[in-house]
């Protein structure tokens, strides 16, 4: 088996264990001669690993007892929408920091339902970095402020958070959940995709500080008014089974790493071995402020971007896959999710210099 | 391996080469390295796939070609409200047909959107048949009439669609899609679940007539705006990919039986089978009128509900899962989807016999 190490933003790269304990339970699960695809939502096996997976989530992450935790159907986009539906409360103004392509997806989705106040933006830089707190124009009627912790597409991270008083703060931690310890309690809510540090495309997590819920808009589609599924404990419907079953693995393989700090030590380490070496080069660069870096999404160029497609196809043909940068940036673009183990982020920097040496 | 025939509602058994072949793909889809849950849903692999399915999907229903097809993430449920914001079209009434228990909830989440007319119910017969036709009280300034063509719980079906004239027919297909012939120019809008009869939980399937598109509520969620899904061809967020490709083996597993044709014959042997041996049993008994009979899911209760405990077990122990009733009917229900064998519709029938023959 020739398994690479794949770099795409996600759907992104699974550990290999998790890989292979889905291989070895995909036809029969805990021995009921029955696939986990197709294991009864309602059944008491199933009911178990929901109720396991959301306590395994509350340990990692510490969160506290007011918080609600949802496992839902994805994408994490719909919560774009459900956001605004959920916590606006009769509200007419939300506040939004604009950082990247997906900040940039929320406000227009917002727009939708109230009036977005757009509280700073890095637009003018192209999203190069994440601007600093103290120029933030916050609105202290806001319903909430949302934020997106981490834009795969620039490559910028927020490394701390901004102080927004009795507002409500909501990130979409889609790119960054697990990846490093979370104040939970600095945030009214979080939700995320799993797709990326916490299993496959199909399922999104909420998890949302209790006060917050029970007056969503009266327009709100059932399946995404939160305080709905609180009540049904995720399961207002058939649930995403095998998508949830996906990320209890992922939870446990956390946290026989040693959780969430002993991911984030792990994660600095590989981010910071790629931007020293790139930065280090004179041939590659990331256009990226080094306070705003992202751990997870590291994009960078080529000197020479007539190289880019040779860089590419000798990459793939070494066993490194998904190194092409998003269309909206171009270049390269190397992504270093949980799974990503620091073995594949030095063959990616071994190959770099080499291709850097190589060239004519 | 001890496999085991699993009755379940859903989600439901899947063909044995489907489960395998998913098992074998797992760690390495078409030799790329990469696992199929790893799959970016925007690569040349998985565009091909979405290409792909779509084509077998219209050529199995024999769609025709002014009408779309959507491959969303699920619940089958958020179709309930992603309708009428779709469909509505500044109307303000839609006629609904209440022939059970999800009917019953496609109506309840209606009444958030619009004033909705029930042109018939069966409730006062505990939801033992489809109203005749001739009685229903149609609207013809409706936006739409919603049916259920079947129920899971009640166990009835429509064997035949009422004439709406110009008013749209909008089927939730979630419990029938693919198990015969639909003719689907009958219909101005089809959604369905896949964890029944095209696969697993977390990815829902849409065919709407293209004219009606264009027209969604302001507030509607982007990611429920039809119009909008089409454009991006069903790609506007990340793809539930795993589930799209577990419904592309199934599309092939039904082409290899035959089509919907040939499913449509066996389905209807297995469920003739089950119900014939109910009826001459007087130890067994299905209380749904014999026109309206669901070839899907056959609901009945023994004449000795203390004896329901042990028929459970039994079956169980004998390799037949799955079988207990929904809570709100009780008694038993065998689902007989695609993927169930009339192997297991036999296994089951002589068990029944059994159990009847050996009582005390």
């Amino acid at each position: 088996l020739a398994r690479v190490y794949n770099f795409g933003a996600g759907p992104s790269m699974l550990p290999e264990p998790v890989l292979e304990r889905a291989r070895e339970e995909l036809l029969d699960w805990r021995g009921t001669g029955i696939s986990m695809l197709e294991t009864n939502h309602r059944g008491a096996d199933f009911r178990e690993l929901a109720q396991v997976s959301e306590a395994k989530l509350r340990r990692l992450l510490s969160i506290p007892e007011p918080y609600r935790v949802l496992f839902l159907h994805g994408p994490a986009r719909i919560h774009y929408s459900a956001v605004p539906l959920n916590l606006l409360r009769g509200r007419t103004r939300a506040d939004y920091a604009d950082t990247g392509i997906w900040s940039d997806g929320a406000i227009k989705e917002g727009r939708r339902y109230c009036e977005v106040n757009v509280v700073a933006s890095s637009r003018p830089e192209h999203y190069t970095r994440i601007p600093p707190f103290a120029q933030w124009r916050l609105d202290p009627q806001a319903a909430y402020l949302h934020i997106t912790p981490n834009e795969t597409i620039g490559g910028v991270e927020f490394h701390d958070w901004p102080d927004t008083g009795e507002v409500p703060l909501v990130g979409d931690f889609s790119s960054t959940i697990l990846s490093r310890p979370v104040d939970v309690e600095r945030f009214g809510l979080i939700y995320s995709g799993a797709q990326k540090n916490m299993g496959i495309a199909g399922l999104s997590v909420v998890i949302v500080r209790e006060d917050l819920l029970g007056a969503a808009d009266p327009r709100t589609p059932s399946m995404l008014d939160y305080a709905h599924q609180v009540a049904e404990r995720s399961l207002a419907a058939t649930a995403p089974t095998f998508a949830w079953y996906l990320a209890d693995l992922m939870l446990d393989w956390v946290e026989a790493q040693g959780g969430v700090a002993a991911m984030a030590e792990r994660n600095r380490r590989k981010a910071e071995k790629l931007y020293r070496f790139i930065d280090g080069s004179n041939y590659y660069a990331n256009p990226v402020e080094p306070a705003s870096r992202s751990w997870m999404n590291v994009p960078f160029t080529l000197a020479e971007p007539a190289e880019d497609e040779r860089f590419l196809a000798e990459a793939r043909a070494a066993g490194l896959a998904g190194l092409k940068g998003h269309r909206f940036v171009g270049g390269m673009r190397a992504s270093l999710y949980n799974a990503m183990p620091e073995a594949g982020v030095d063959a990616l920097v071994a190959f770099m210099g080499d291709f850097m040496e190589r060239r004519p």
